[in-house]
C-alpha cells in the first residue's frame, strides 16, 4: 500500500502561484501515489486546475483565502496582518493535524517566522535550520543552516550537526553519515570561538553520524562529507557564491560554443551530452529548502521554480514525512542534550587560536 | 624609462622552489623591464637557474640561506626558529629598503605571522588583510578579507573598504570604484552586528570609492562591484567554495564531453573554444594574495603554482609598488579616521535585524 500523507500547499507563493503549484502536485503525486493534498489560497484559481487532474482532484481539497502575503513584507508584518493568509493558513493545517507537512515558495523570512511560532520547534532544539542538498564530485552533501541564523553559538551548531545527520541517515539512508564543520582550515586550533567549541563536543558526543572534524568551502562541491554544518551568515553566502559560480561557469561556456562556427558544429555534435551536462546542474533538481528543527515539516521552494522544481520540493517534505524525521530527531536530541550536559562539565575551554 | 623597483623572492616556498620562481621572475622582467630581483635561497640551486637568462642574471641578485619554513610549521614556531629562513630573510629585505615588495609562495600562516612582525601595518590599520581579484561575468571583483582575521569588528571591514577602494583606484584605475559589504541579504537589517555597524560609518563616510550597501554571495561571481568586502572566516569559505565549483564545473564537463564518440568529435571540433574557455577560469591568471595593510608589500603565491602562475604574483606585485599602493592607503586612513570618530559620537546604536 502507498504511503498516506497530506501535504498543505500555499498555492499563491512564488512568481507563478497556482500555475505552478497544482501541476507540481499533479507530478508528485504520479511519484509518490498515495498522497494528499491540502490547497490553501484563491479558489476560482486552483479549483480550475485541479480539475484538469482526475487523480490530484480526488487527492485534494482546498481551503479558500483571498490573502496573500507578498514577497517584499517583512517578517514582523507578516506575523501580524497574515493571520488569514494562504502561507499562514496552511501551516495552520499542519499545527491542527490536518497536514503532515507544508510547502511554500512565498516569502522565506515571513515562512521562517510563521513556522517558527505556530509549529514551534522540536524539543531541545533552540532554532531552526535551513537546510538543503549540493551537488558534488563524489555525490551530494545536505548543508545547514543557510540562512536562518545569522549569529550561531556552539549548542545550536551541535544542534544542526543532529538534524543534519538524522536526515542523512532517516531521509538518505546512509547508516553511518559522515559530518563535518565549516572552517577555515581543518587544523584544530583553526577558527572562531564557537567552531572550536562545537569541534569539541561533536568530537565527544555520541550521535548518529560519525563526525569528522573541520572541512573547507572546498569539501562542500568536492561531496567529501555527507553533512556540512555551519552558520546562517556563512551558509548562505557559501550556497550563493556556488549558485552563481555555477552560473558564471553556464555562461562562459555557452559563450564559447557560440563564439565560431566552428564551435557551433561541434556544440551541436556534442547536444546529447552538453544536456545531460545541464541536467546534472539543473537547480530545480535540488529544489527545497528545509526548515529542520520544527515540530511539522515547512519546505521552502524558490520562488521562480515552475512545476518540475516545485514538485521536488513536495517530494523533499514528503521523504522527511515517510520517514519520520521529526520523531527519530526528537529521540536523538534527547539523548545528546543529557550528552553535553556531562562534557561541558568536564571541558577545558578551548585555546583561542590563529587565523 | 621603465620602472626600476626590487622585489625579494623567497625562492624556496610552494612546491617547485627555485624551479618555478626563477624562471617566473624571467616571465615577468619580459613583462615590466626595469624590475630587478633578490633571490633568497640555496645559491647552489638559483644560481645555474638565473645564469641560463642574461637579462635576468643582470636584473639579480642572491641572499643565500639553506634554511627553509616548512608547509606544515606553525606561524609561532616559524617566528622562533625561521629568522634565518628564505621567507624571512626576503621579508627583511623589504624592512631594509633593499627591496620594496616580497613573493614567496611558501607556508600562508608563517608568511603573514612574520610580514606583520616584520613589516608591521601602515598606521591607522589594526591587522592586514588577505586580497585577491577573482573572475565576475560583468568583470572583476577584489575580495577581502579571504581568511587573515577569523573575526573582524566594523573598524577593520571600514579598514578592508579602504585597503580595497585604493586598490581598485591606484592599481585597477577605476576612478570612483563601487565597494559592496558581504552579507545575507540586501536590506538595512539584514545581518550580523559587526556588518551593520559598518555600514553605517560607510554610509556616511568619504572614502576613495562609492559604497552601494549590502551585496550578496552570487555577487561576487557576477562581478556586480568592484570591491566586496567580508570577514576572513566567509571571505575563506567564500573563496575556496567559488574555486570547488569551478573545478567540479570544469571535471563534469570533461565527463560529459568524454561520454560518447559523439561527444568526442564535437569536443575536437570545438576545442579553440574549450581552450579559451579554460584559459577564462585558469587559476593562474588569478594568482597572487594580496596582504594588504602592511607597511611594504608582500604578495602570496599559491604553493602549487608553475612559473607562469609565479610570474603573475610577481607582476601583482610590481603593479602594488609602482602605483605607490601604501602611500595612497596612508593618505586616504588619516582621512578616514578623523571622519569615522565624528561619525561615531553622533551615531544612534544599530538596531538589532531579522536573519
Amino acid at each position: 500500500m502507498p504511503d498516506s500523507h497530506t501535504i498543505a500547499l500555499d498555492a499563491m507563493g512564488g512568481d507563478f502561484g497556482p500555475a505552478a503549484v497544482v501541476p507540481a502536485a499533479a507530478l508528485a503525486l504520479k511519484q509518490q501515489p498515495g498522497m494528499k493534498f491540502i490547497f490553501v489560497g484563491d479558489e476560482r484559481r486552483i479549483k480550475p486546475l485541479i480539475q484538469k487532474e482526475r487523480a490530484l482532484a480526488k487527492a485534494s481539497e482546498i481551503i479558500h483565502t483571498d490573502k496573500v502575503i507578498s514577497s517584499d513584507e517583512k517578517p514582523s508584518a507578516a506575523l501580524r496582518n497574515g493571520r488569514q493568509s494562504s502561507m499562514r493558513l496552511a501551516i495552520d493545517a499542519v499545527r491542527e493535524g490536518r497536514a503532515q507537512g507544508i510547502v511554500s515558495a512565498g516569502n522565506t523570512g515571513a515562512l521562517m517566522a510563521t513556522a517558527k511560532l505556530v509549529l514551534r520547534c522540536l524539543p531541545g532544539i533552540e532554532r531552526p535550520a535551513i537546510a538543503s542538498v549540493m551537488p558534488g564530485m563524489n555525490g551530494d552533501t545536505v548543508m545547514l543552516d543557510l540562512g536562518a541564523n545569522v549569529v550561531c553559538d556552539e549548542h545550536m551548531l551541535v544542534q544542526f550537526a543532529v538534524l543534519g545527520a538524522v536526515y542523512a541517515r532517516a531521509v538518505k539512508g546512509i547508516e553511518n553519515p559522515t559530518v563535518g564543520l565549516l572552517n577555515v582550515g581543518t587544523e584544530d586550533m583553526k577558527g572562531n570561538d564557537q567552531v572550536r567549541a562545537a569541534a569539541a563536543i561533536l568530537s565527544k558526543v555520541d550521535f548518529p553520524g560519525k563526525f569528522v572534524g573541520f572541512v573547507e568551502g572546498n569539501d562542500i562541491p568536492r561531496g567529501s562529507v555527507d553533512v556540512v554544518v555551519t552558520d546562517g551568515f556563512t551558509g548562505n553566502v557559501a550556497l550563493k557564491v556556488a549558485e552563481g559560480v555555477g552560473a558564471l561557469a553556464s555562461r562562459f561556456l555557452k559563450d564559447a560554443l557560440t563564439s565560431s562556427l566552428m564551435a557551433l558544429a561541434g556544440a551541436a555534435l556534442a547536444q546529447g551530452a552538453l544536456k545531460r551536462l545541464k541536467d546534472r546542474f539543473d537547480a530545480r533538481g535540488y529544489n527545497g529548502g528545509m526548515f529542520l528543527g520544527l515540530d511539522g515539516i515547512c519546505v521552502k521552494s524558490h520562488g521562480s521554480m515552475d512545476s518540475y522544481g516545485f514538485s521536488r520540493a513536495i517530494l523533499v517534505a514528503s521523504n522527511l514525512i515517510k520517514n519520520g524525521y521529526n520523531k527519530r530527531v526528537a529521540q536523538e536530541i534527547e539523548q545528546i542534550m543529557g550528552q553535553e550536559k556531562k562534557i561541558l562539565e568536564t571541558m577545558t575551554p578551548v585555546p583561542a587560536g590563529d587565523a
